[in-house]
């Protein structure tokens, strides 16, 4: 028989995946979504390169939400559709997989999504192609091999067919006899995984994925409000099971399990800690290098001018807008290079913020007391990063904060125009303090916590959450690699805010800047996806500016080169936004991997 | 309140755990029994070293599979808690922590646990002790805390009170209001963890766990039939979500990829592969060194005589009945220590296991070529190690096998009393391709394999599965790394086959090799769990052996010390049994740290 591989199931670049594919024997690949946007070839040489390999392009995966969908909302559905045929045809990919939809605009309508998916078969055989349409395991309404294949009876179009997955088959526990029953000429593919059983057991969650009250899901606080109201007077212990605390520092992780405990007796009303004081904003981002030059050119292609020199240190100042960065060129080691070591975050109460980052064990950075130097209270983050307290000025009069009288002042800089702030902060974490990082975030500084979600790098799969304060002033993306290997390790990136970022984007062009290149096939997904105006698009892909939207507005973004481990990224954020691009990350991610490869 | 923590929350040694629980501001540890078996120090050491750093053992534990059986099993079980009694007193601990039975031999009746625990309790008063029992969530009939409330309340025993722990009672969903129904000084303890929620989701399973068809549980083979059945012709086609395999190469992955769809072809009929050659011995173990002199010398404690020397290559033939190792002083770099680079297993076919290999894609090595050599077919397993298909001597009158010419016989050496072979090889697998170890043994060498175990070594969890053919005179334990940086890869070691493991032992320490060191809380656990004569403890106890046991008989075995990336292991195996030790692998791996660490 004719073997297959989903590109999903291989590491790297889909160039990697296609060759790797071939020389293992494969005839045929299934050409993921993800893999396809996030590379640099036009579908064309995709297809070329396939034909060279002795490959066939089996499958293209997946399209979602489709089907069982009011009227309007599936008319949308075409319209993407038929981007995505066109792009079938352009690879010469015969077959498209379509998931049982898990929107929550899905309606329970099996005459619906049969009458849907036999239009969209429909159009489909205009393409010459064929729709293979799968009962995911988690689907809304449709989640069984059987379900799917009534429904493809019902819709009766001979370019409508199912498509079988032994994971969602075997997984739900279903019994596969029933198959025998479809015709197999209506089975228009077959996709085969197995997996290890005891992975959605009681007894494997509790053994592994154990953590600290106020890291995972579970009402904790809650439940310990009962014990206490039952007149339980004995201690409160820890007892996680936990893969990466096995191998963790022991000393980091108890101190992290105190602080747990700390904040769980706080939530209850049994321990008083000083009161958090959630940071009002970010004062400044302090870089490291050694070697100044490269990330002082490229702050000046983002048009920041450097307008002070601290009168002790070997840093300077740079601003644009309220968007502060220090450049510190006291880093001892050349190596390393340019990294993001300290944060100011404005405070109503430096000192009230440090007290409580002291009862919650944080390790309080000795104060700055060089004779000019105004005292500073200091922190350290799980992940090292200093992080200042710093008073927002006292004088009223003055713009400038406290801590702005250390510095000198050099020669008034003309500021371009365009107000800039930054947007947020995004910070790499070491792999096993992820969730001591949220926990410090949370509970130490009182910003609040996003679930964590998955973000695809090609090398390994990231996770990161989002921790804020209230008004956005405050935000921070804590990132995690794939792998305590993971080189990553420390690298961060500063989000600048700007009011338009076609505007600032072209700025960082025209000052000799270098903007990250976006594959061209994005932008085909783009333009499925969303109705935006061919002039805009063409903008976008001139520039690499990507796209997201949700209920809030729209998401602009893109990227400059990396200098060391530090890069910059503009973002144009609608006010009611709330996301930070994650959709867009995996094609970023491959982006990055691909300009550090060309180098 | 008072703050605790479980030492198996944290990682190293019981040393390491109690100081960093101190130095964070805990006032107690709840003591886990795999902590102190592993530990060298004494229980009255370990009770002052937490009195110094001002700790509390606030919970000893656990004790499990104790109430609702046979009367003959509770009178044993009431003996192993004496022994636990007795070690608390030592260790000033004064609640001991009693799991719901998970035991096949338990019977669901309420009223029995009852009686058992009322007299279980009654025991523990005697030596001060209350006894707290908690109901796992994955508990044989108890596993909600109210139905171990309401057991504990029937008892009616003022030593007897229960212990909560949020993860046994949110996993679960259930309701914590009832909580405050139970008088607080009846709520011994309160153990306290959070968990991630969708641990549990058949989404993450999907998006994390999928693996190759043949390496999980899943019935894949017996789907495909039904699908074909039906009449389908498509593709077979891989689509797996694996963290793993998405920070792998690609390269390697897509050859054990293939690999399974070859395997699962030949399980359905669909695709004829030369067939399985099982191999029926193992011939020799080779060790690559730049150094022989440590490892010739262990090899001479062992008993092993060097008997021959290569015609052609710098390789000597080391042996003791039949167990044969090759010293092969050809390695390049000094630095990479001795390692065991190669196998050679006996086969009824070599050439035609061979063609096997090659066609399930496994790196045919070049054959040797020297003149005087006699051909040799051999493969590349995934981690790297040579295996050599040999044939057992053809001439009927020798015992030597063919591959035994290349050999220039030295001078005879008086052969020690006592035959011995090779028990079996451990073989530390690279942490991205454990699964593909299994399926390669399993599908290219049909080995049979066992389910994989964690084995939970201070640092870290380990993962371990014996592949074995049928006679077991071929076993293999294929493990696995905590974690992708774990420097233990390639690591293995060689269990030699003996009669007397004491004898063994001795002779050992006689010729000057020395053995690992046990710790003494070993065998006082030992003496619980095993109705051993004093004196067969003590010889124990004396020389570092182990002792496990399983329906098919005993398991003895003590190990050497390492030299280089390998160490030996004398096994005395009652012929049913099946086992490799695993229950004792946490004690031997912590001792091996604490040799390490004392280097």
């Amino acid at each position: 028989m004719r073997t297959s591989i989903a590109t999903v199931s291989l590491s790297g670049s889909l160039t990697e995946k296609l060759t790797a594919a071939a020389r293992a024997g494969f005839d045929g690949v299934e050409i993921f979504e993800n893999d396809l946007l996030a590379s640099p070839l036009p579908a064309e040489e995709i297809r070329a390169r396939c034909a060279d390999l002795g490959l066939r392009i089996d499958l293209y995966q997946p399209m979602r939400d489709i089907e069982a969908v009011p009227e309007e909302v599936f008319d949308a559905n075409l319209r993407r559709a038929r981007h995505k045929f066109e792009l079938m045809r352009r690879l010469g990919a015969d077959t498209v997989l379509v998931c049982s939809s898990v929107s929550p605009d899905a309606v329970d309508d099996d005459a619906l999504a049969a009458g849907q998916l036999a239009r969209l078969a429909g159009l489909a055989q205009e393409f010459g192609i064929r729709v293979a349409y799968e009962a995911l395991a988690w689907g809304r309404h449709v989640n069984t091999y059987d379900h799917a294949w009534r429904i493809v009876e019902a819709a009766g179009h001979p370019a409508l067919g199912t498509c079988l997955d032994s994971f969602h088959i075997l997984s739900r526990g279903s019994d596969p006899r029933g198959i025998a029953g479809i015709p197999g000429d209506r089975i228009f593919f077959l996709q085969l995984a197995d997996a290890p059983l005891p992975a959605m057991d009681v007894l494997q969650w509790s053994r592994h994925h154990r953590c600290f009250p106020g890291q995972g899901g579970f009402d904790v606080a809650g439940l310990l409000r009962h014990v206490l109201d039952a007149g339980y007077r004995g201690p409160l212990s820890l007892e996680v099971f936990n893969d990466v605390h096995r191998q963790a520092d022991a000393g980091a992780t108890a101190v992290d399990a105190h602080r747990s405990l700390l904040l769980l007796q706080e939530a209850v009303g049994a321990a008083e800690l000083p009161p958090p004081v959630v940071p009002t904003g970010i004062a400044f981002a302090e870089l490291l290098t050694a070697d100044a030059e490269p990330v002082t050119a490229l702050l000046a292609a983002l048009g920041f001018a450097r307008t002070a020199r601290h009168r002790g240190k070997p840093v300077d100042l740079w601003e644009r807008g309220t968007a502060r960065i220090l450049v510190n060129t006291g880093a001892r080691d050349r190596r390393d290079g340019t990294r993001l070591a300290a944060i100011g975050l404005t405070s109503p109460d430096p000192a009230g913020a440090a007290r409580r980052a002291e009862a919650l064990h944080a390790p309080v950075l000795p104060r700055r007391r060089a004779p000019e130097d105004a005292p500073l209270d200091a922190v350290a983050a799980p992940d090292g990063t200093e992080l200042f307290l710093l008073a927002t000025g006292s004088s009223g009069a003055s713009r400038l904060p406290d801590w702005r009288s250390d510095f000198a002042d050099l020669p008034d800089v003309p500021e371009p125009a365009g107000t800039t702030r930054i947007d947020h902060l995004a910070l790499t974490q070491p792999w096993h303090r992820y969730d001591a990082a949220t926990l410090f975030h949370r509970g130490v500084l009182g910003l609040d916590a996003r679930e964590s979600i998955d973000l695809a790098d090609p090398y390994g799969l990231r996770r990161s959450r989002a921790v804020a304060n209230a008004d956005g002033s405050v935000r921070i993306a804590l990132t995690v690699g794939a792998a305590p290997a993971d080189e990553t390790v420390h690298a961060a990136h500063i989000a600048l805010a700007t009011d338009d970022v076609v505007a600032a984007a072209r700025a960082l062009r025209a000052a000799g800047g270098r903007l990250l290149p976006v594959p061209d096939n994005y932008y085909d997904d783009l333009a499925a996806r969303f109705a935006l105006s061919e002039g805009e698009l063409a903008t976008y892909r001139e520039l690499g500016i990507l796209y997201d939207r949700d209920a809030g507005g729209a998401f602009r973004h893109c990227y400059t080169e990396t200098v060391g481990r530090v890069f910059f990224e503009l973002v144009q954020r609608d006010p009611g936004h709330q996301g930070y691009g994650a959709a867009n990350a995996p094609v970023r991610l491959a982006a990055q991997h691909t300009r550090r490869l060309l180098r």
